[in-house]
């Protein structure tokens, strides 16, 4: 199909389809002519992708492009990829003061030996828990902190779902794919439905009236 | 203390200080001569809760500074002012198409009942929650939606905890900073908890010897 069709099906305007060609989202289509490229499902697909990507998951263009890279030419080997592929996804932001961080890695590492979790003190996913948790201390939140095994259980429960779902997929490009699009959209699932159960959680506590309609902010 | 006492004790260098008092997000300083100003502990407090907010929870300086007028204009009714916090850290993204929308929605009021949470249909926490399990439809993901009620009873057990917390705090306003801290900060937390949960199952899927060290990413 034309760059015409292409848009109409995938509803992505013309001009953004070509802002993705140029800024290497999207894989060039096949030359017909000096002016005109051939798309086929395989680029469709691909543009759902994108919108997925920076609407759902409100990725950078930059970042969804790491993304798609990932998923492009994976590695060797199960669990390497399924890293390649998380680390594409593990946000890094350097909040803490160096103090901070030291004492928040220790309270990290505690955490995966009592949660009996099998994961190296060098991993990347360490050090982002650190940087958050060590964020939460300097903000004074050491209340969110005391409750962290409350909430690891919670992930704990997340994560085996995640990789039962993962495993399922029919080979590693597609379990790679799960990781990606599984830890993006399932991060904006999890808050949405974190949201949701705050709202039933909050009219418990705080209203005398629990009926649905006597709730303010639904 | 003037602006440059504030950027040492802060960490935060005095053009970032200037630049986030032009755009509102920290009050002006108490003037005390035509070129000079100043500061206090809130002022202290303040910059910490605004690189908390642009840095661990990733907010445009726009929404950093809608967060803020919340925090500074609290409603009346714990539950209402609940809601107006929340409201300020849900996304709203439009990304399905109006069918797919319609029939995600019904899913989540779906969920809602099952889980017997008391929440109702025009809470914007729906229709966010529609938007993404839309999304997850449309690109085929449908293992994940298939897997609702497991990422939701996992997301019942934190907002359980998360509201268990905000109760604790003494007054409206600490209950209220608690709600968008807890949540821009907490959504941080639970991704990187759940990234390292998911390396821990992927070892314990994918790798034979299972010993930490033998684990490639960690």
């Amino acid at each position: 199909m034309r760059v015409g069709e292409l848009s109409s099906l995938s509803g992505v305007p013309t001009p953004t389809i070509k802002y993705y060609l140029r800024e290497g989202l999207l894989p060039p289509g096949e030359r017909t002519s000096r002016n005109q490229a051939h798309y086929d499902d395989r680029h469709l697909r691909r543009l759902r992708l994108i919108r997925a990507l920076l609407d759902v998951g409100g990725l950078t263009v930059a970042v969804a492009r790491d993304v798609i890279a990932a998923l492009d030419s994976p590695e060797t080997g199960t669990h390497k990829v399924l890293g390649a592929a998380q680390q594409t996804v593990i946000r890094t932001a350097a909040y803490c003061d160096d103090d901070a961080r030291e004492d928040a890695t220790a309270e990290v590492l505690g955490l995966v030996r009592r949660q009996g979790w099998k994961v190296t003190e060098d991993s990347p996913s360490v050090a982002a828990t650190a940087e958050v948790l060590g964020a939460l201390r300097q903000l004074g939140l050491h209340e969110f902190v005391d409750r962290l095994d409350d909430y690891a259980r919670a992930a704990d429960a997340i994560a085996a779902t995640d990789l039962d779902l993962v495993r399922r997929r029919p080979d590693i490009d597609g379990m790679a794919e799960a990781v990606i699009l599984g830890n993006i959209l399932g991060d904006a699932l999890l808050v949405a439905l974190r949201r949701l159960a705050q709202v039933h959680h909050s009219a418990e506590l705080f209203t005398d009236d629990r009926a649905p309609q006597a709730d303010p902010h639904g």
